[in-house]
């Protein structure tokens, strides 16, 4: 529960700074460090390697919002983003380049600590069904290719799937390889000698 | 932008109730139900059929906060849900439940609006991650049914593999079904037959 996090804070505004700060301290012993410039941000935080982003925001344009909202790597870590003042198409912007929590007038020294619980547990759940649709597809992905690699087999040696597979099961095995990298490996060498 | 949503606000104070309904009339022309008794939410909200559910709950128990967040089904419709105090389980547990947002002592008759907007945004994103999830589960399943459907015509008429998809394919077209039905009838009447 009360796992110390290293949260990086960008804002520009030394008493809201402070404030977020302390928010932070009341609620735990966190490691916070307060990024005042948003140039170079992105090389910043890779830098700095946080567990999480705290964005500040008084009033964004929507380009301001979206180049903060990359920089910080939504997809690598938590993202928090807090603005003044939104509308529709912000909120969406936001979202959509994969904020973990956008909160609208919300910034409050006790409301910190929970919104960053939030966006740690939003992140987590939703890296999970990234992660799941990418093996999805590359599973969906090896397998055309080892079904192209089998056709090849069949075709050129005349046998039958069970064979062919069971062909490059043997290569994949003797050479300490995957199976989709030999299946791979054929179609490339197919291709060509053909 | 201003588009008419249809809200079910589960409450049971009266005057958090007026609170809320007041903030939603400022921020638009939205149709805004009460729904005051949590018996039967789920079956109510089937047939209420709202945008987005708004669900105030003051210092809930987890096993409340995950019932009332499942019967509210978060996977159908963004769901808001209002808290007044939290800690990282509940958290965590109302957003593994799958809640577009979980705001911790922040309802706030301005700050509404803004919440919903977020929480429909984050909703519309989640749910075109799931689908792409779901068509390339559905397109892997497919693939590895037609690959068992071919590898029988395969071996039973000796034929390749090019052969037994063109034969699959014939029969689906003539029969006006789709091939990965085509292929599991074949899968089915070769156990039956074996």
């Amino acid at each position: 529960m009360a796992k110390t996090l290293k949260i990086a804070v960008v804002e520009r505004d030394r008493d809201r700074a402070v404030m977020i700060v302390d928010g932070l301290r009341d609620a735990g012993d966190h490691e916070v460090i307060v990024i005042g410039d948003e140039t170079g941000l992105s090389r910043r935080l890779s830098e700095i390697n946080p567990d999480v982003v705290l964005i500040d925001l008084e009033n964004p344009s929507r380009d301001v919002l979206e180049e903060l909202a990359l920089a910080s790597g939504p997809m690598e870590r938590p993202v928090a983003m807090f603005v003044d003042r939104s509308d529709l198409a912000l909120t969406q912007a936001a979202i959509e380049a994969g904020v973990s929590a956008y909160i609208v007038d919300g910034l409050q020294k006790q409301r910190i600590k929970p919104i960053i619980d939030a966006a740690v547990a939003r992140f987590q759940m939703f890296a999970r069904v990234r992660s799941e649709l990418a093996a999805t597809k590359a599973a969906l992905a090896e397998r055309k290719t080892l079904d192209r690699a089998k056709g090849i087999l069949m075709k050129s040696r005349g046998i039958s799937e069970d064979e062919a597979y069971a062909l490059i099961r043997r290569a994949a095995m003797d050479q300490g390889r995957k199976v989709a990298e030999v299946a791979q490996a054929l179609i490339t060498a197919a291709e060509l000698l053909k």
